[in-house]
């Protein structure tokens, strides 16, 4: 990797960094691709600790890298320190508040944004709450509880509806149950009893068959469950088990985690859950 | 809920809406509570969905409420449209792309930003695999699988462990297993077997005993699991064992899964794997 020619993406922030570093992420989607490194410098909430950031920053440039700085840091003095650097920054709170300020006729206080933090202790619990019905349900386990689930996801094995599920439960506080269609499930071509009632909230992962067959094989390489028949075999029987039974289904390989949840919250008229 | 008073947050976005949402919710917390209600609408990419939204936002605004819309549009078009109406825009790109165009001498290209899109493949298998690890070793399970870890979490029974674990996976692709303090451990005053050759990557988690109790009692009201007796004995038995065998201990009690991520990858120095 050449060092000289990197550009070199800080993101500081008082708390977490989660924040700068998603705005900061986004920006520089929209740029070319740079030879980039990235650095997460969270919990700066002191004097000594912006000046350590500072210092780390600065021997960077020395160094003649180019310099990049996203910031969430809500103390003012903070900020103007970071600011009135020679590299580049760009403050979420500097850039952002004025005209939001004006727009809600309040001035903002400099308190710490809790984003990411325990603002609300229900809130907070309701999500830990989805998380532990979604691992307590994950992979077709209780299914005496899906009364209580707020979606279901049906797909074959390794489609991808675990880290759907936990991300729904994780990010949203949606209670999201996974219900794995063996071959079995498959050849009798119609839901299994489990899935029966809860019908209008099953939704289906549908992944191509090459991409399946490269996940199985990592897992258990060179096995009939992993092979390309078996996959392509499994794929055609769910889209066609999906079609007859009327169940909305999502293509799962070429959407992150974050597409899928998103995508199928809108599908199921889903609202994050706090 | 008096409607004519709340403010009507919206976040718009040609993609998952996630940044968009992250950077509102940031910069709302430095403003006084209000009766607030959140929208989020996602993969306004069209003509049609963009003036779908505004008439969306416009019926609101004509309710009497008050409204402020945060986007992250990286069509210049569309952007355009919501930024021409009546209420408050604050564009990401609009607010940010100019200065940052100068910063790095190069024009941003009006691509739709992938920040929790599949960028590289090869970034989110890891990342999936860091997930699925995560969950095979969740609650001190395949002990023999802790050497691929990145990090250990111990601690007792509902103090947080897994939610942390799994954030880490999900969010950094950290490979973190979990490994639960029972009695039989904390009254042998010394770290269990399994743990003992990975103590450099171990880390406790602590939490205080009135917590601990409320999130034992939702689980199983009234045992003498969850008592308030067990919860104190076993609290102060996990923080002895901590001091004793010098493990690192986050409190996990005031703490969202976030912060203690973010606290852990500080303190056992973790960079995000992807």
């Amino acid at each position: 990797m050449d060092q000289r020619n990197s550009l070199e993406v800080f993101f500081v922030s008082d708390r977490t960094g989660i924040t700068a570093e998603a705005l900061g992420r986004s920006l520089l989607t929209q740029f070319h691709e740079d030879n980039r490194r990235f650095t997460v410098l969270p919990y700066v909430d002191t004097d000594e600790k912006i000046d350590a950031a500072i210092n780390q920053i600065d021997t960077v440039m020395q160094n003649g890298q180019r310099v990049v700085v996203f910031s969430t840091l809500s103390n003012e003095t903070l900020r103007q320190k970071l600011i009135n650097k020679d590299f580049f920054v760009l403050d979420l709170f500097a850039t952002c508040l004025p005209s939001l300020q004006s727009a809600l006729h309040q001035h903002s206080s400099p308190v710490i944004g809790h984003t990411h933090g325990i603002l609300d202790k229900n809130q907070y619990l309701t999500r830990m709450d989805a998380v532990n019905f979604t691992l307590n349900v994950d992979d077709g386990m209780r299914t005496k509880d899906y009364q209580q689930a707020d979606i279901i996801l049906a797909g074959v094995s390794r489609s991808g509806k675990t880290p759907t599920c936990i991300y729904l439960a994780m990010q949203f506080g949606i209670r999201a149950a996974n219900y794995p269609l063996v071959s079995e499930d498959l050849e009798k071509a119609r839901l299994p009893d489990a899935l029966k009632q809860w019908k209008k909230k099953t939704f289906g992962l549908i992944i191509d068959p090459v991409s399946l067959h490269k996940i199985r094989q990592s897992r258990m390489p060179d096995s009939s469950y992993a092979s390309v028949e078996q996959c392509r075999k499994e794929v055609r029987l769910v889209e066609t088990l999906f079609r007859q039974e009327n169940i909305t289904a999502v293509e799962s390989s070429s959407m992150s985690v974050e597409e899928l949840a998103t995508s199928l919250m809108q599908k199921a008229d889903l609202k994050r859950q706090f």
